[in-house]
């Protein structure tokens, strides 16, 4: 994947800390490259459904954001990224002692990116299990539109 | 729709009163039918993405949860719903004095339920916009299974 | 819904009947309003898969069809339109005498509309059932774009 | 992936040839092996929309029956299966002198399988471009329920 702006790192990393929502789960960006992007989330009781596992809204929390960063990290300068849509399939249960979200842009394009993003539980001895699965598609808003 | 839980809005306050996240993000039941669910969410700065508006991730956990429970109000006693899949369209900004999502069941099942869910912001003079809707698939867990 | 172009009944006429595929599988244009449109298909046993069902590939097919010409009724003159994508839940086997897919944009917008669409399987005493219901992303692609 | 039903690829054959839509179309299975099926079709102009292109519907008949296929082909002896549910994104115009899709589980499940298909179109050259990726959840009917 080619990024169209050399300082796409600087500025998924800059977006990121502006959002509150993320320093309310405790997400941090773990890795950003061109086209990939990945947000790890350690478990806290206080993210959980009924059972104990983390809430499926907050899986796809870090699974959105993997995706929308790395559609924007191949946009050109000045852009923002929006999510138009995306669907979710739940795999197993979210339990883990933090989970990583890894999104992977499938289709660039000028307007709409395709994103596929997979979140993946890990346990105490680091060995992983994929709890979802997500499609998506980003909007690059360009600056003088 | 025909509950066949009696006790099906005691049963639907109980769970959502065990889910932790709700609480951390200041969500409430504000609605419960046979077959239809409402959460209500006041905005908070908290809970926001880079621009201002609530987070994707947040608008589809409520969206999630009141999905979830329009279709177990109408699951046996002694059941428990886990979300298959969901699939959400963002149409406006996340914006608004605060949120509902309403989630009715367009088709119940012995194993699988599909339900819509909207999602609409309200602004301070209680004009609503809807700002997402889901369509989602969720499987009921039986006692004995 | 507010019509741009006020002959969007002849042009989605016209563009359907562009459609070699609708030939193939004996589809028809039966209702078009602003915002709105629906399709009709008889059954045949050559439409189904392996229980004597409609595949849900051919409901499918008409519904993304009903869907795009429901939001190219609401784009400007000398507009085509794409579909982006679609999510599909199938909530009965696809059994009728005939079968019609209705579109209904939600959200019409500039660039991006989003559409619902519902297919209904018809008996023959004419009553309906909901076989399957669809919610799509379609791309307004402009004339001088 | 293990198969449970050692028999797997005569049944998934077996099923395919009473699938008629199949016919109509002229798609053929092309590859079957545990958890992955591949369907291949040949281009026709009575396949495509009003710009030449096969019409997304076919795209998806032809990665809904992959991707059920591949789903059963890890059911054990006797089960059926059913789409649940399935979201394409489409990346670019289906153009080609013929398409594959390739349907691969991703989560094998003892009711409930998630599955992803890619379709590609191959040129006069034998170069492949991805025209649309499906995620879809299948369902298994077993014999005595």
């Amino acid at each position: 994947m080619n990024p169209l702006n050399p300082s796409f790192a600087v500025e998924v990393a800059r977006s990121f800390a502006l959002q509150p929502v993320m320093k309310l789960i405790g997400a941090r960006l773990s890795l950003v490259e061109a086209g990939v992007v990945e947000i790890t989330l350690p478990y806290r009781d206080d993210l959980s459904q009924q059972n104990g596992y983390v809430h499926a809204g907050i899986v796809t929390t870090i699974a959105d954001s993997a995706s929308g960063y790395a559609a924007y990290s191949l946009m050109p300068a000045g852009s923002s990224v929006l999510s138009v849509e995306f669907k979710v399939n739940l795999l197993r249960p979210a339990r883990g002692v933090s989970f990583v979200a890894r999104g992977e842009v499938i289709k660039p394009g000028r307007t709409l990116s395709v994103v596929r993003a997979d979140v993946s539980g890990v346990d105490v001895n680091g060995d992983q299990a994929l709890v979802a699965t997500m499609l998506s598609t980003m909007f690059c808003l360009r600056n003088q539109e």
